[in-house]
């Protein structure tokens, strides 16, 4: 046993925790009514691990004994489940795929270095066999970054960084921490919080991923607005490159040239192993709260996020879901009881007679933490322009229920599967004036997409993260394809994605603001960065790494590969 | 005539404004006590342009046609002149130079392309010639980056983007402005403020330096504590290659692989030509105030800026100079009249009762922008702090005057140099853990420096941007070289100027925080990102610009070009 906890093989999360609509009495007739599908009606689970057919490693003996040499026999895994774990993500794909037993290529073997120096001895004895090598964190990566190329005839190793855990350094007069790569989410906060500390990054995939996979695909954390993107939080950083460590100190700034930092970050795995990160950390804050707002209409609720971004108020979270979203939130609440079960009713009551078409609403949420004084006069300003946009304040309670389930949600696209239905999600980032027509035309390629398909499928979408400039929409979709072939599923599956990414970069918007480019995003990226853009990111890759050893395939459309 | 205005050939800004003591009755002593200098000594003023020795230009006929016809014959240029004008930046080793003569390695043309189009038909040009191209903005670089290497055998040609100078449009609606690179500061914020809009963006330099060499260099601006640095002022740009352009579109945030916009943040012309930059830009503040506040000592004044920094508060700038820097201040104050002129002998009686060591008192000032409400509430919360800390306010007055004289100080290096004395700057970013150290170790290993030339010198600091983990300290030096040969004069100057920038790396801080690398850093380049790092940055370099036709010689330490 290496000591290391994976997620279920087959989707997210830890065995044993599933998502159930049981305790949500009116998610079954929403679901019913938006894509046609029982949620009562039987599912199919997951196949037994067992039924799947997994290819043979290709490990030689050779590098099997320097590896094992390295990091010690027993974290040197080559069994089928470990290495099913490591070939996908939890992409929709990827999870269509493993319960389909798709695996044309698996990770040959996966390693489990205790620290930097194991680390320097697999990668270069991996290049040195020109083999290929896939870094793995917490393995929740949904833009295809961690699965070997279906054709690549090389040994693929899996480095998994699940042992490099620790928080090594808290340097209190600065508000930095020193801390290992591999270590995930819950993990590094419970480190931290223990002596007063914070990250306050807390991307939806928290629970398990890491915060080396953070740095590798440009995380970001819905408390972004304070605490910045993971772009921001890293300050300093180690790498390590065959025969070779970067080596970077943390900075405040600098002006010491194209930044390698910036190099790094959004890398993928293909300029190194990251195997340290300076990130800035906060004393956890003396009050942290988010309050739930609803606003009449979609474009009401953008431009009141923008009016605050604008404002002289600085709130940690600034979200607001259009009325798909907010629908779809309703229907997952629990029944309420007593009181609570009345003031819903009584204030759409009092919203209709206000004018609202309540099926316009939009749920938003607003996070703020400081001393008491700092959170009513943010409050105040907030509030100010709530009203002005003709939002109404719904209070903590919603907010506090928001906050506790927010790392739930990735369990409902397994749920989806088992009843045979496809959901996921694509973000993105563009600028304020752009947002009502990016918004209202990836909707359209999305519902035209179900269409051409002939299915009954489903779209809403939130904004995420605000900046001056302009803030991230998150889409989420969801259809019951028209056939039970994984294969076709997946080719129904991209019709939808393909729609939504092509809406993005038509609508001047990036083809993902914190998931990655991966193989899902690459077709698109000269599209965002332009052609000589991605010659230029390709010429950085090549020189770093002429064999193509490190995760080959990911970041760069096909034709810019060499 | 290109339209295109230049600062002095032999100094900063234009011709007709110097610097003077004569309305500065307490510089004179100050400056004889600090480094024995007689400012009523008559000076030598710099030579005659007709007096210097400018070798031939190397520009052949086939190229000079190629180029006349992509710009029109009155925008190359191959006068003297315009050539010296364009050898150098305004470095103090620039400054000795020049005057005495010295250019060894001189541009053999000056191009002032009209438009982007133009812009490609210079760089293919020559780079197809195998010339040399440097792009010039301001010239007022202080690292080294615009000078022809000295055994430079090609053609070199300076691209001045002078006439690249109008805001293209304004995104109301999002805050962004897309803007040509070679507009200098004053004239994109006159068409910027014209329109209610500003970047924010005011580094030392202002007056003379441009859009595009900001991004070039990676600069930051006083305000830069809620403005952001160039890096985060930039969203998108447009960038010319050898036969491509890369186009980024404005972005408030993207996961689209290593950042290639961070890249060109800093690359000080080795990646391109930048064109065009999209730039955050700000609706004019309703209020903007900068107070003046005094501290007991240096260090009660950096643990204020950091607890600050640390506040609900979000000042637009944080600036604390230390006592030496004070003194200096207090030296260059005009004779002051009536009640003014009895507050600064009162003040300080009453602070001397309180216990201060007046020689050892720091002053600070902090910058507040927005609603009325909002400066009152800033100013409560920086008030609380101060006082915390020690420290006392001196009001909004010498705030005022330090705002209006902001962009003054570079003229005083020429004035030193009339009279004999070599001044200059160095700064740098570091933890704040590191600061009160990084500060000591810095200020000694000048003095030692100075005691090893036996030289009288000064040395002042002030910290100047501020941020969640750490700051920017800037330091200024001066001494009386014991020479007047210019070769002399610069080598004394590099002993001082080695001792300052090793000593920064020493202590964990960067070679620059938005000074540049150029020729002048080079060699730190290593002990800042490490050797892994900076062979990435070289292998990034290679590879755009395998030729080394694009500014060869800055950025890259001389062993790691190719």
């Amino acid at each position: 046993m290496t000591g290391v906890q994976h997620q279920k093989w087959w989707g997210w999360g830890v065995e044993g925790i599933t998502f159930t609509h049981e305790d949500k009495p009116k998610l079954a007739p929403f679901v019913m009514e938006k894509v046609g599908i029982d949620l009562n009606a039987p599912g199919t689970p997951p196949p037994a691990f067992e039924d799947l057919k997994v290819p043979a490693s290709l490990l030689d003996g050779d590098l099997a004994s320097v590896l094992r040499a390295a990091v010690g026999d027993a974290y040197v895994g080559t069994d089928d489940m470990d290495r099913v774990v490591h070939t996908y993500g939890k992409g929709l794909v990827d999870l269509v795929r493993v319960r389909a037993s798709d695996l044309p290529r698996v990770p040959d073997a996966i390693v489990y270095p205790a620290d930097e120096d194991q680390v320097r001895q697999v990668v270069d004895a991996v290049v040195a066999a020109d083999g290929v090598l896939i870094p793995f964190g917490g393995g929740s990566n949904i833009s295809g970054s961690l699965t070997p190329p279906v054709d690549e005839k090389r040994v693929v190793v899996s480095l998994d960084l699940g042992r490099l855990n620790r928080v090594l350094e808290v340097d209190e007069a600065a508000g930095l921490a020193r801390v290992q790569a591999g270590v995930l989410g819950p993990d590094l906060e419970d480190q931290l919080n223990s002596r007063g500390w914070t990250t306050g990054h807390q991307p939806d995939s928290f629970r398990h991923s890491t915060l080396g996979g953070w740095v590798a695909t440009r995380s970001s954390g819905m408390q972004s607005d304070k605490y910045g993107d993971i772009s921001d939080i890293t300050r300093g950083m180690r790498v390590v490159l065959p025969g070779k460590v970067i080596a970077l100190r943390p900075l405040p700034s600098t002006s010491s040239g194209p930044s390698v930092r910036e190099m790094i970050l959004g890398s993928e795995g293909r300029l190194g192993v990251i195997t340290e990160v300076w990130v800035n950390v906060h004393r956890l804050p003396k009050n942290r709260e988010i309050v739930a707002y609803l606003f009449p209409t979609w474009a009401a609720g953008l431009a009141a996020m923008h009016a605050i971004t604008e404002s002289d108020a600085s709130p940690t979270v600034t979200r607001v879901s259009d009325a798909n979203e907010t629908a779809f939130s309703l229907s997952m609440q629990k029944p309420s009881k007593g009181l609570a079960a009345k003031a819903g009713p009584i204030l759409f009551n009092v919203l209709e007679r206000r004018g609202w078409d309540l099926n316009a609403a939009c749920l938003s949420y607003i996070g703020y933490e400081g001393d008491d004084d700092h959170l009513k006069y943010e409050k105040s300003i907030v509030g100010k322009i709530v009203r002005k946009h003709g939002g109404i304040k719904l209070g903590k309670g919603p907010g506090a229920l928001y906050d506790q389930k927010k790392f739930d949600t990735p369990y409902i696209r397994d749920f989806l599967l088992d009843i045979g239905a496809l959901g996921d999600v694509s973000e993105t980032a563009a600028p304020w004036s752009k947002l009502m027509d990016l918004y209202a035309n990836t909707v359209r390629a999305a519902t035209d997409a179900f269409a051409e398909l002939g299915v009954m499928g489903f779209v809403m979408c939130h904004l995420s993260h605000s900046y001056h400039s302009g803030a991230c929409l998150y889409f989420t979709f969801a259809f019951p394809p028209s056939s039970d072939v994984a294969a076709e599923q997946i080719e129904q599956y991209w019709v939808v994605k393909r729609a939504i990414q092509q809406s993005f970069v038509d609508n001047d918007a990036t083809i993902s603001h914190h998931h990655g480019v991966g193989t899902d995003h690459a077709h698109w990226l000269e599209d965002d960065i332009s052609s000589a853009g991605t010659e230029v990111m390709a010429g950085l890759l090549r020189a770093v790494d002429p064999g193509r050893n490190l995760n080959p395939g990911t970041l760069l459309p096909a034709h810019r590969e060499w």
